[in-house]
């Protein structure tokens, strides 16, 4: 679980970086498919996450609009802004949490029943997902992508060995 | 770890109907991003999910050529031929294997080594980053693409409640 939250946030962090060297034009730019643009997808993946962290705690929501957030360093600070809570969350996280019951009220009266295992699991694909789409708008403003690969970056350590 | 699994077999499922929906030539046409294309790219999920299960338990990997997998037919009867081996390798997972090192030589004779945990946790996040490429494309050729939810998929049992 942990394991999967710094994979994100370290993933999201190369993302910054790439666009730090794109043209904001191309970072606002309305495009087909998920939530429409680069910057966007960037607040909506940290919005999400939040969000969701909130709630299993019975806080209250983020309400804030994304035409707030329409620069790499608004979204930058916004992130910076909740990293903390959602961090202590996670880093609190452990198996007895796993089956614990969310309930969430559907607009038709019905109410959901999500095990905390499983929204934890919806936040960290949720941003995988949204950064697939990431990937597909890079190339095609003619740059290469941030690369998704979960190996290679030091986040379990492997039992001792020769080499 | 195993729920994971189960979520990328269940949206890979959802993927196929979707795709028997849509014209042959706009699963085969070759698009930006990605590895080109909608049925390649799930060719290319199932091939690495594959291939990573067999490299950590010292098999031979698979050497079929994409070309020979272009028609959903085709994928979804590689997929079931797939799934048993890798099933019965998730099945068999427990905590003492997520340490346990990999040794993967590079063509430039280093040697890295990952822990199996990593190996495991790149497969899951290798599926979802692709199909959030699907996902654009799906918009691409004015169709909805399968929700990427984990939640409401029933995949982890709340704790029993009065709802």
């Amino acid at each position: 679980m942990k394991t999967m939250f710094r994979y994100n946030w370290l993933v999201r962090e190369e993302w910054y970086r790439w666009c730090e060297e794109v043209p904001e034009e191309e970072l606002l730019r309305i495009r087909t498919g998920g939530v429409g643009g680069i910057l966007h997808t960037l607040f909506h993946i940290i919005d999400v996450e939040w969000s969701w962290i909130r709630s299993l705690q019975g806080k209250s929501d983020f309400q804030e609009n994304v035409e707030n957030y329409s620069s790499l360093e608004k979204i930058r600070k916004l992130d910076a802004e909740f990293r903390t809570e959602v961090e202590n969350f996670v880093n609190s996280w452990d198996i007895s949490m796993e089956n614990r019951p969310f309930y969430d009220p559907q607009p038709d009266g019905r109410v959901d029943v999500d095990a905390w295992g499983e929204v934890m699991r919806h936040v960290i694909a949720h941003q995988i997902h949204h950064i697939g789409q990431l990937s597909v708008w890079a190339r095609e403003i003619g740059k290469k992508p941030v690369s998704a690969n979960v190996i290679g970056k030091g986040l379990i350590q492997p039992l001792s060995s020769e080499q």
